[in-house]
């Protein structure tokens, strides 16, 4: 054995000293010791801090005392409780020399060199240093104790140490009573078994990175195949939060990615249109409001002053306006999209709503505006509807189309007192029971609909086409989802169910349709001011799928 | 000089090797001087693990390469960079054997002695035995070189070490090439120049600590006039829409205008604060992530890499991170708010989780940030939180102020399985029922809480103070509100509760409070995500408010 690894073995975690004192120069070759440890980046931070007074030793002596109690709690097991409570593990006042050997981190305000892994190379360099104090008093017949039970904050606190200044523990120093018979102490009194030899491994290869790289060109195309799946999957569960954590977002950004066909979706010029049309069921006062209200509310969408338009503005979404069949003759005007079938529908109490022209009509109309809307770059539509009585309209083309009783499927619209809402469902049931044609989409749509519940039906299949985004709005919206899902039930793929309104029927035709809404923040507005609302939400989705880190560039563990 | 003070001043950090082999008996000496090394309550948590593969040691060397770019932009100083760039930091490929030293945390699953004050001396243990091997080696006749500056989540990787195994870095060993003139490299090649003697203070005398009282606000009612209520009620039913068709929209504006004590309400300079602590509580396992993941994604957050970043970026929130008791060292940073407490607080399972100076310095820290931010013009404050283990810490909580039972306050937090989840709601109990202190909420909090919790809660305390608008993020937020609230009931008029998360307990808590939350979108993520997606929702109050139409303005019939 040489020389010194007599001395490295013969080093001990001292706690019983002798009453001899401890010369200076013995202290002075000790700390030189520690100063010729290694210091990453030459920084240098190792400060030491001697401490003689009884006083002193007696306030840490204190800290000690109490981490020591909370530490004896921390085991259950009463035998290992009492055979703990036996231990020396300290001798912070009898030792004549008390040591503090800490690090200063305000050395890592500098760039430093060593440290852009891990900072911990800083306070490594001070334990070093530690250890060749350790040796050092060995091999001039003292010890030292190093004692790591302490509250650092109230230590530090007491010592007055500065912020930056970062203990590694209290070390105790003096002449050693005893070398515990030549090994550990707590060996010797048999808390543990020190291992025979040291733990080595060869590492013989590398493990080959299993991660797949994640194409990051926007523009490349998949199909949906099972593998880009599965890559869109990879990609959500690779973000730095737990599975699943984003709960409705990854939702959202699998939906998005999976419409946009690549795994960086962008939504680009997102688009509200606002389709306006009167109906001639509102004759029949089912509505709070005169039906004048339809076109006075275009005049305000033109003006800029009503929700849709706030909405759009704070969430810079383009809005477009059409006139889908207001009972009104507006003056040419570049904002609003001119798509008049008529001025309104008649009522449908006893006659049909529409013609077939005129329903065949709207399914061009409808078609037309969003192929434009495509053209300008847009992969994302909201629908949204004005028009005074529709959502009598939409009550009774939900109760045939799915079959629910009336009751089911009328609501109090804007808000109809109860005398009147009674008689509005009276008089929708009446109209149904009235109608004496076939069991026939078409039929029924010339039937009992409403020129812009069927332009916003038309519209989505044909934004399904066009691959974009469909946002769907409150309860009328929905109902133009119905009657769209009717003709192609794939377009759910594109869906986004915004908002579940005020509207009791809502929510079951929501159920029917198996549709999660993202909002339920009882809105009851219409114009679609829940696609305008919910938008940032998708926005949302989209940003964490393109911006945040993953584990594995992040750097942080995944369980 | 002694024998030994000749090694260790001939100890150098070597990055010049000569092609000479290393001869098994050199390294197994080493190794064996290595073993000799304290070891913290007998762990023996050292791991060794031999590299002689020239590919093993490439894949290391490219890894070093990375990081080593990233150490060369870190400083703007051109001449610097310069210097940096000629240093020769490594000599992995070049030395024959490459030696990884680690300490395997799992050790501290069981009760060790000596790591209640930190768990540090682990890894300090392994960092004496660097020492040991680098003076055997020394003593031998050959050198050694220690590269800190790697990817370690990657060099961990691509060697296969276990989760719990933790590499000090990678040591380069051989036959020197040369012994750099007796000093350090970076010193013969004026990098910096090497301290001539240790720096030492004595200590004379202790500080006396001050615990001031808490700050305990008495309930104040914030008290609204009559006729500033209706005025606000007016302006709201003047807009173009139906009676209370916004529904929460309308909610929130008035609540927004009543905080502010304005009919214009506007927020300015909206501010998210994301509160970091570590918990005692987690050394039991009750989370799927280790303890580590806390201080990793604090270094995600300043990087802008998760979620958080990614939506406040999105919706012009200012983000602040703040450091309240992280279990780990971060060099200053701009970007981090320093207000940690300690590296994590103990496990309440047996002992308090923190002393009483802790508890009222965490009320003084919360509040002091909060002030800060109130100072830079903010009136509107989103309350996040990262902490591993702090749902366990916030189910305590919860039980403990509700009286709810531990079944009704325990989720999964970031996911466990289910036999853990039984474990956990089993340790909780027990740490309820090892508490023998009073009823009494101080005494709780000390005993149960964690920092960022209490900080989070006392910034709350402030916010209200300060006529803000408190925005209060998920479950453990919520628990922090609850405690706030305990404090003083009113902040609940200022208080916006943005979503309802996916842990169960969270609304049956959100009930206790009578608190209806904004969107219920199955996040569980914390980090404030849900006050940062929730923040357009009040934006579009606020809008509505202040710029709709009136149907004065715009000429529509009102009912």
């Amino acid at each position: 054995m040489s020389y010194l690894d007599n001395i490295l073995k013969s080093r001990r975690d001292t706690r019983h000293f002798t009453a001899d004192e401890v010369p200076d120069e013995v202290i002075q070759n000790a700390l030189q010791a520690g100063h010729w440890a290694p210091s990453v980046g030459l920084t240098d931070a190792t400060k030491y801090y001697i401490i003689k007074s009884a006083d002193v030793k007696s306030a840490i002596k204190n800290l000690f005392l109490d981490y020591n109690k909370k530490a004896e709690a921390l085991t259950d097991n009463p035998e290992q409780k009492e055979h703990y409570k036996s231990l020396k593990l300290e001798a912070i006042e009898e030792a004549p020399i008390g040591l503090i050997i800490a690090y200063d981190r305000s050395v890592l305000n500098q760039f430093t060199i060593g440290t852009v892994g891990s900072n911990e190379a800083v306070k490594f360099s001070s334990v070093c240093a530690a250890q060749n104090i350790w040796l050092s008093l060995t091999e001039q017949g003292y010890g030292m104790g190093w004692v790591s039970i302490l509250d650092y904050y109230q230590f530090k606190k007491i010592l007055n140490l500065p912020e930056e200044i970062e203990p590694l523990g209290y070390f105790c120093i003096g002449k050693p009573a005893t070398n515990y018979d030549n090994q550990p102490m707590l060996q010797q009194l048999h808390w543990k078994q020190k291992s025979e030899a040291p733990d080595c491994t060869e590492i013989k290869n590398i493990m080959e990175s299993s991660i797949v790289d994640l194409p990051l060109q926007s523009a490349k195309i998949f199909k949906t195949t099972a593998n880009f799946d599965r890559l869109l999957k990879d990609k959500i569960e690779s973000k730095t939060k737990p599975l699943g954590a984003l709960g409705v977002l990854e939702t959202l950004a699998f939906q998005m990615a999976t419409v946009f066909q690549t795994l960086e979706p962008k939504i680009t010029n997102p688009n509200i249109v606002v389709f306006a049309a009167d109906h001639g069921i509102a004759n029949h006062g089912v509505s709070a409001y005169p039906q004048d209200v339809t076109r006075q509310m275009v005049a305000n969408f033109l003006e800029g002053g009503a929700a849709i338009n706030v909405f759009c503005q704070q969430n810079n979404i383009q809005l477009s306006i059409v006139d889908a069949g207001v009972n009104y003759d507006f003056p040419t005007n570049i904002n609003l999209i001119n798509a008049k079938i008529a001025k309104g529908t008649q009522s449908f109490l006893h006659i049909p709503a529409m013609s077939e022209a005129e329903l065949q009509l709207c399914f061009e109309k409808g078609k037309s505006i969003v192929e434009n809307i495509a053209e300008n770059d847009s992969n994302c539509i909201g629908f949204g509807e004005m028009g005074i009585g529709n959502t009598s309209t939409a009550a009774v083309l939900m109760s045939v189309l799915t079959g629910y009783t009336i009751e089911d499927c009328v609501g109090k619209g804007t808000g109809v007192d109860d005398a009147k809402f009674i008689e509005k469902q009276n008089l929708l049931q009446k109209a149904i029971e009235n109608y004496s044609g076939q069991a026939e989409l078409m039929e029924q749509l010339a039937y009992f609909g409403g020129f812009e519940i069927l332009q916003m039906a038309s519209g989505m299949l044909t934004a399904f086409e066009k691959k974009m985004l469909i946002l769907v709005d409150g309860f009328i919206c929905t109902v133009a989802f119905l009657i769209a899902s009717k003709i192609n039930p794939a377009i759910k793929n594109n869906a986004i169910f915004c908002h579940c309104s005020a509207e009791k029927a809502h929510q079951k035709l929501l159920d029917y349709l198996d549709a999660k809404p993202i909002l339920q923040l009882d809105l009851r507005l219409g114009e679609g001011t829940g696609c305008a609302i919910a938008f940032p939400i998708l926005q949302s989705a989209e940003a964490f799928l393109n911006k945040m880190a993953s584990f594995e560039s992040a750097g942080v563990s995944q369980k």
